[in-house]
């Protein structure tokens, strides 16, 4: 038989309202008394049952994430530092991956409320506004912006697009692309591309801008597209991908079609994974700071749950990370 | 005010019971009823608090995951199919990275437990066979054989080996090594080494171990074995890794050091992650059936939760990927 609430009080020799204050943390007692009752529940090997503690403090210490797919290495690096963060602050992480499908991402929300999560961090790109203000809980997104009620974390999508093809012309690059995620999506990094059309015309130098699907992340798709634009315009000499894995595709397609990287085509990322360091060559690319976006959100979602005013826009530095690319 | 219980059975006109029973779906209750009582919770818009029902049910519909970390392909991968098949048999994922942090691991077992998880699916590289055997809650491990009483996935590593090395052999290599993981820790991974070692004797190759730090996943570390290996082997001519991810380190400083794949040098991995088809050139592999791996895993978590036998051995058979590294 496991030991109950009524062992540790019979042992301490106290009512068990008062073992109920020192499990939940409310009214006042006396400091050696919390002690002689801990130290009693650690004896006993007291377990407490946490859902119903759940139920009689309405604090689960749960919060929800939901990302298009945790299979992406960027979801899976700004995952892990999330996890960290909650870990380190005692509350534990709902995994959700929507897959870009509009009906689960929906049911997870519903799910979240219904299982008293205290917040929810969203990577969402399918439902819209009004959805997003039914939900009535401490939210945080990621480069997306849904009103100015709710805060978003986001790097500095048009400063990376800049840099990243500024880089690109300065390098000697005269005739550039862009492969990009859909455009049609209403997302902060869609910036990116502004950015990149905005410097190509600025300098005078030639370009063209591809788009992969609609919900990305299908490696035929990238490469079908990255062969169009080869075929199309053979002598292409500088491309700037919206992400590491389209980078990295781009590597392959080139050492395939005996293309030399970087002297006869250059070849910039986005994002900063960790495999953007171990593709041959070794990519350039513009690197979020992965690690202090999921800080940022984390602090910002803690911050609503304890009511304290949050800021909405936060846009945090990218780092150009010129390796051998171009 | 949100819709209640009663609020429900006023307008059908039943008891609060007969509307708990539709909830839990306990008890018999007609068709039409059913149907009259979830119409009137849709038009209430009814939001069962998901907390007070696992309270009542003892079922949380909820497993946790314990993985060492989740940024790392292989495992965000084998995440990413867990969730999906969580989902669809309506449960939710907690999940953990343990970071091979025993504290952090024990910790989340802890936890886990407290919050009533149905049961836990675990990549745990630290905790001890004693401390496994107190968790009293359903369990599969991946790569780890812990007791004969708790089931286990893993792929067929020593066959997975056994085809690498051969692959590597029947190529034409005359001097190989393998880059390993630490063979310190007790997982059913080192058999992949085991077959590697016998079949280099089998054909009388010369061959040489490596092995990464403890915890591995450090590029760093992985980078410095291999350049080690270079300065004191100069002619090695084929290299067997025990992950796709050291595999890309391999490739990388081979484009550093110019020495051409596969015409000098030819690599195989292990995994068969996305990122293996997106290396320069494409990665010959041993591809684990990492769906059938997260679908089996959640099978046999199904079937203990249900009290249904289980089979503990489970060894699913991989795929060589002969790409372009060899």
């Amino acid at each position: 038989m496991p030991a109950t609430i009524k062992d540790i009080a019979k042992k301490v020799g106290v009512n068990v309202s008062t073992v109920s204050r020192v499990l939940n943390n409310r009214g006042y007692i006396s400091d050696s008394l919390r002690e002689k009752i801990e130290r009693a529940m650690i004896e006993l090997n007291y377990q407490p049952n946490e859902v119903a503690r759940t139920l009689f403090r309405k604090k689960s210490n749960m919060i929800g994430i939901i990302i298009p797919t945790v299979a992406h290495p960027f979801f899976a690096e700004l995952c892990s530092h999330l996890e960290d963060y909650a870990y380190r602050h005692q509350y534990k992480v709902v995994l959700c991956n929507s897959q870009h499908d509009r009906d689960k991402e929906l049911m997870y929300l519903n799910y979240l409320k219904a299982n008293q999560v205290e917040g929810i961090l969203m990577g969402s790109q399918t439902i819209n506004v009004a959805e997003f203000s039914k939900i009535a809980l401490p939210l945080v997104t990621f480069d997306r912006a849904i009103s100015d009620q709710i805060p978003y974390v986001s790097s500095d999508n048009y400063e990376g697009g800049r840099m990243a093809t500024e880089l690109l012309i300065e390098k000697g690059c005269r005739k550039i692309a862009m492969i990009t995620g859909s455009l049609k999506l209403p997302m902060l990094s869609n910036r990116r591309h502004d950015a990149f059309v905005e410097a190509a015309k600025k300098h005078g130098i030639w370009y063209t801008v591809l788009e992969t699907d609609d919900y990305g992340f299908n490696p035929d798709n990238y490469e079908g597209i990255i062969m169009e634009l080869f075929s199309k315009y053979p002598d292409i000499d500088g491309i700037f991908a919206s992400s590491d894995v389209i980078a990295a595709h781009i590597l392959k397609i080139c050492h395939q079609l005996n293309k030399k990287v970087p002297s006869q085509i250059k070849v910039v990322g986005y994002d900063g994974i960790a495999f953007s360091e171990a593709t041959a060559p070794p990519l350039s690319t513009v690197r979020q700071p992965i690690r202090e976006i999921a800080e940022l959100a984390f602090d910002l979602l803690m911050k609503q749950i304890n009511h304290e005013p949050v800021e909405c826009v936060n846009i945090l530095p990218n780092e150009l990370k010129i390796r051998q690319t171009t």
